[in-house]
């Protein structure tokens, strides 16, 4: 049985959080994460162009069959949030299409219950969860990285799940 | 006095429309508009894919100096729409910034107020008043290439102006 590897992004306008991780039958080990950076105080559109550009440097290296992101719909009471979070969201899913890899998306609560059980587990557990099951001598820092990681365990254990297309079929 | 060409955008996961206008001195023509239409039934990423490629396409074969898109926070109460319009206008953003186009982003009530004198202006006012300013034979259709022009022409009256940036510079 061939490796699948599987990209968790945790996006954002300044951090986003990215972690590879690579299944062999039973076996599920880290193959890298990390951070892209886009630096503030400059136009969206070139921080964008960092996010991108980052993303499909990580995409390139690794090659990884899906890409898996959470839905963060529920997160936002703000528009304006909501929004700005978007831009980052597309260009992430952009590289993905580039590079003909699909993404799937899951609800956060989602992620939690997966990885332990409990869709309100506080920050701690989750990390707990993904040192555990990747075998990490420590837990995952930052928190970006622990999140994308937690985000692509998920998506090793439940599979593709896309209900982003459901809610766009009659736009 | 060299002419200036300006590419106004009205994003949307379905439909984008797109206008782009030429100004030389006192002169103001219409050099092109339409549409950059995205498959529906398909995953987020390949809609994502269309967008950017046809935004590309336009700047490709134009060249603007600039780019003009509504800001669009006023738009939704709901969290669901303002965060999918958003990946469309991430991935609108990244193609401007990958041609080293800047992006000047405007509040609807100032593209209607500058057009018309009137921040509340119904629909037939402002397809009205792009036509006066273009001298066009016609109305502009359909809706979203009227509103692409109408944002070209109101980045034209007051110049580059970028609220957005100002929103970032504390995230």
């Amino acid at each position: 049985m061939s490796a699948i590897r599987i990209l968790g992004i945790d996006p954002g306008l300044n951090t986003t959080g990215y972690g590879v991780i690579e299944i062999q039958g039973p076996l599920i080990k880290l193959c890298e994460a990390g951070i892209v950076r886009s630096r503030a105080k400059q136009s969206i559109e070139k921080r964008l162009l960092e996010i991108h550009s980052g993303v499909k440097e990580v995409i390139a290296a690794f090659e990884p069959q899906r890409m898996a992101l959470e839905q963060l719909f529920s997160h936002y009471s703000r528009p304006r949030t909501a929004i700005l979070m978007g831009h980052a969201r597309g260009v992430i899913c952009l590289a993905a299409g580039e590079a003909g890899i699909p993404v799937a998306h899951y609800e956060p609560t989602r992620v939690k219950k997966v990885l332990t059980g409990n869709g309100h587990a506080p920050k701690h557990q989750m990390q707990q969860a993904v040192k555990l099951q990747l075998s990490l001598a420590t837990f995952p820092e930052p928190a970006d990285v622990a999140d994308a990681l937690a985000i692509a365990l998920c998506s090793h254990h439940i599979g593709d799940n896309t209900p982003l297309e459901e809610l766009l079929e009659n736009r």
